[in-house]
């Protein structure tokens, strides 16, 4: 028994997305077809589309991308009992080989044979969500409630990574928390950790619309505006990055400068960012290197040893799905109103390009924030 | 140099509170002089109040009850820098060693040789603090900012032990509680459940109108009513158990079925509630033995055992205060309005024999539930 | 295509075993076909053999019983790239579902759906090892080194109990560990904790041979002999359990008395056993409940928990194999001669009857201690 | 009541070490007058003595160095009962304020005003103790059984970085470690690894004999010379590490290649060694940072953080001197006879000059490995 065939759009060069037919296979007795529905672009997605390549990961192959997705079940294969025909879903989209010791202790995210969507690591590559139906294993489609929409499905995947965030980091309720980059992974940071019961929460970018946007939406309770200062010598970097570590000190919230932080969620990879996490960082605190920006970075790495502020990697996420719905699901009023994220939405395969084009963007035309871009299908 | 005289409430007998006057020591270089506002009375007071003992521990001399007090410092030992006359400050009134291996590691609140205020179990007992002034080290003094009241600052301990019983559960936010015991200390364990991040937080007890104060106070997103049987035979007892889990389990949010539960905060000390909890409990959860009751109980050790359910032990605070008059200080939406908790109030050293009476009530003679007995001075 | 036909030892009732052909289903893709070579019986087979029901688990259908086995791959599915027939390996037994919560975080040994070999919880049963050949999943077909002999292949399930509880109790080097119990698993247990740096190891029994022969043997440092009193009222039972906590606690090494252990590793399920171990237990420690015992007990809860000795479920293992068979293969001198441990032998399936009637002794007829007694295929 | 008169080896330049009366203050009720007898050199003494500096940190009085020191107790203060004249002790130098959040969790080790002897960084100057005798808190006195010599309770102070590495690291039984250098602190890490169970530890070092000396005393289990280049550009400073972790990666013990290691112990300070530490790890493993050297680092780390290995800082110590006096007082066979590594002897206060050329070398005039210079007084 052939599976169905369904439209797909395809990336086969930089910036050359093609919409073609594909052929799925039948549906094994575990796995279910879902029809994929709302997709959020993600940064990775946008750094293959324009380059063909993801730092070092070359496209080797015709890939789909898109790994942020909710849908709805058409078909379930003859063995799945948990989920039927017309149940809304969250997609999790890396599949890791379910063998190895890291999967048995559950930390499957870092698993060596991970198979991840739309990314190009594995060959062949597994590929994307952005085609009109995926076959998928049941286990790693998760029911949403009627009361989360399609959209805040699509946003469990990048959610994930802030409860993921979280959950490496284990602070006590009542931290003050970092954030460094006000994008949509910097502020679905900064709003898990005030939902885990930070006491403060800052956020810094070089936007200041960024910033604004994230105090007066509730994602924190301060900014701060990085300068845009670029120093060639480490020596100049490192004082700009002191610099940067005081106006977070300084930053004042109630009347109260918030001093050294607990913790930082590092949401940009940039050089200067993770300098100044060391310096903004109290004794015993904790460093979460989330964003992917350098792959290197000179590092103030004394300042850190010296006072055990430990540098913690933070990739994808493992074993967050159900809570993340849960929270959508919740009426927790700490949580921002996160379809304020979802700034811009493109409907059809045919506009992915014009989709990516946008999610390039910081601002759109008529000055408004660029921070995630949907498509619908 | 002698030290002040004041006016202290003295216990010579079960209810034989009698008021003296007492010769403080002259101020040591790191101790603060604190004139004692407001005291909230606690079940281990009421206990010394109506038997002259708590459980195995007898009274072996005169005992000045009061553990969980705020005042104002009238005067500052000569090597005192953080601190000085007018500050409010909370008191942590228990004085740990600070040599032994428990206090290194920063668990002082297990310290063998710890001298808590009100507690007769070190002799010479540790002078309470219902008395109008108290000699105190500065370091145990935690200062309170304006906009926490005294009322709220006496509130610190308490809560103290429910962020401890917090801090010892480790529970990521997401989590679903159950908390048995509506009283004081059940109700701040719910808040801090909430603050933390809880999903859902369960309250029993059998006390109708407590558990509906909580939830009407937003302590608690569900309830249930405890039934009031006493079986007789340990196989009635743990199937009167079984029946109050099957309450909780079936207890709904939001249209939804609690089910098997995370962790329980256990705060009555009864047999039948923690035989309840263990049967509550999913896999891989939690019980935090925070009331104290029963010393000796029949368990279903191995259904906690075989399902790796945890009996985590809560023995009053260590680091909390900090964090909790930060708490106190924030705006914090998910934080109930605790000065609710603060149900009556007595004036005057003279009026502690009638506030212990009334704390020793259910409710009031007009109906209204008695919560906290605060007595100011 | 059909499977092998394997005699397999068949339980029909309390003490029936009969040999029988049983046909097994063709090979799946990543399933093997082991032939068992040599498999420990386990206190649970051995409550099977003699009742026909283990505890409140009943056996409704027959059952092979075994589940601490070795063997040799024989055949290897489609899709198995991790065995080869020849390869010798140890099995771990039980199945979990894979899909919950749970297993995706590592704890699959407390999944709700875990298929264990031998054991008549989940229905229709998993058949036991005590067969010529199982099919097997190969990921749960832990490779042995050649230098690990199959007899020792069969230890690693008991040894991966022991080491569940250390990974759950996650002790410092320099530790005192009191282990109760010196039957094979209490054994294990002790080795373990010698083999994580624990500082002293004390090991307690009843069976003053067993404790003799766990310090002969480099298992422990020190022991006591439990004596054999048996008093009625809760407080005679208490008052016995504080005699052997001091025992305990008296117990010399080096010439300097233990005093209060850092954990226990409570082996037994003997209500006495608990009881002491709570009271030999310092400030902050903690007792690790192993043995399957009595399921309920009246406990000094309050002398645990007013000092945060937790108690601490632990439920057979999960991610223990490799570590296991790596330690077994190691020269850690630490490592007591576990060979030792296997004091009996049977041969062929004909023999299992005799092999049960030994396991049920503590002693066999020459006087010699029954520690595991092997059935080799 | 004036204190007593000592003779003290002050530091008033570089290489410029005078001997000089000074005037020890009166003895407190908490302290006791220790007679230092064994001071073992480290490598911030070495940098104050050649440089008068130690990296940033400027000496700005005068100063007597020395912080690994053990000796006898010639008084006691009058409130003192835990130690009398005659015990030996090995002296926890570094005092710390034990009032901050940092002092009350346990972790001192950071405490924001920790004075700690023989460090310029606080000033007035902590003075260390290469004088006849010091007057110390009797809290941080700890006294040594009398199997525990005065050279051994020298080596506390080291051990204590390798103990709280390892309590940082909580690694289970039976894990991969990698130590790089070979020079004390890393030989005691090592050892400290084995004690804990570690499977396998490989230590590496630039010097052969170095790490000859670590596996032909047990330290490790094998070893990698680290070739002497010194790439200029980044891209050939990270291929020159990728090349490190290869050859830490295929290093064999008993014939089976090492592959990734699980935790490293980072003993260098040095920029190719982490370089080389975060390539040679697995994915969520850890590296320990415990070598002070190059303060600004240009690391890959996206290559930890992709995969989770964790950056974790170790500064000094904390709660753990008890456990490493008994470690030292135990017969444990994984530990190797630690008395090797006093290489070195000078007797007298006039031959520390001759001892601090010595601690500069790596082998002595005839050809001997220079590991730990001790100073006898």
């Amino acid at each position: 028994m052939a599976g169905p065939t369904v439209k797909a759009s395809v990336l086969h060069g930089a910036k050359d997305i093609r919409l073609e037919e594909r052929s799925l296979p039948p549906l094994a007795a575990d796995e279910v077809l879902v029809a994929v529905k709302a997709t959020g672009l993600c940064g990775s997605d946008l750094h293959y589309f324009n380059h063909f390549r993801n730092g070092d990961i070359l496209v080797r192959e015709p890939l789909t991308l898109g790994h942020e997705s909710a849908g709805v079940v058409t078909q379930v294969g003859s063995g799945v009992t948990t989920l039927q025909p017309g149940d809304h879903v969250a997609l999790e989209v890396g599949l890791p080989c379910g063998r190895c010791e890291l999967c048995g202790e559950g930390r499957y995210n870092i698993c060596r044979e991970m198979k991840f969507r739309s990314s190009a690591k594995a060959v062949p590559h597994a590929q994307g969500t952005l085609q009109e139906s995926i076959i998928h294993p049941a286990k790693w489609c998760h029911k949403l409630p009627r009361d989360v929409s399609l959209d805040l499905g699509a946003l469990v995947e990048p959610l994930s990574v802030a409860k993921h965030a979280q959950d490496r980091a284990k602070l006590p309720s009542g931290s003050t928390v970092l954030v460094f980059g006000a994008g949509a992974v910097g502020l679905l940071c900064a709003a898990m950790a005030k939902v885990a019961g930070a006491k403060t929460v800052v956020i810094a970018d070089i936007q200041e619309d960024r910033v604004r946007f994230a105090v007066e939406n509730r994602f924190a309770d301060a900014s701060i505006v990085v300068p845009m200062k670029r120093p060639e010598a480490i020596a100049d970097k490192l004082e700009f990055a002191r610099e940067v570590a005081e106006l977070v000190k300084k930053t004042e919230v109630e009347g109260q400068a918030v001093g050294e932080v607990n913790a930082v969620y590092e949401c940009t990879g940039v050089e200067s960012c993770l300098q100044a996490s060391i310096y903004a960082t109290g004794p015993g605190g904790k460093i979460m290197l989330i964003g992917m920006g350098n792959p290197i970075q000179t590092l103030p790495i004394s300042a850190a040893a010296l006072r055990e502020v430990d540098l913690v990697g933070v990739f994808r996420y493992a074993n967050t799905y159900a809570a993340v719905i849960e929270l959508l699901a919740s009426k927790n009023p700490l949580l921002p109103d996160l379809s304020k994220l979802m700034t811009h939405r493109y409907s059809g395969m045919e506009n992915i390009p014009k989709a990516f084009d946008m999610a390039a963007k910081v601002k759109d035309e008529k000055g408004n924030l660029v921070l995630k871009v949907m498509v619908d299908m």
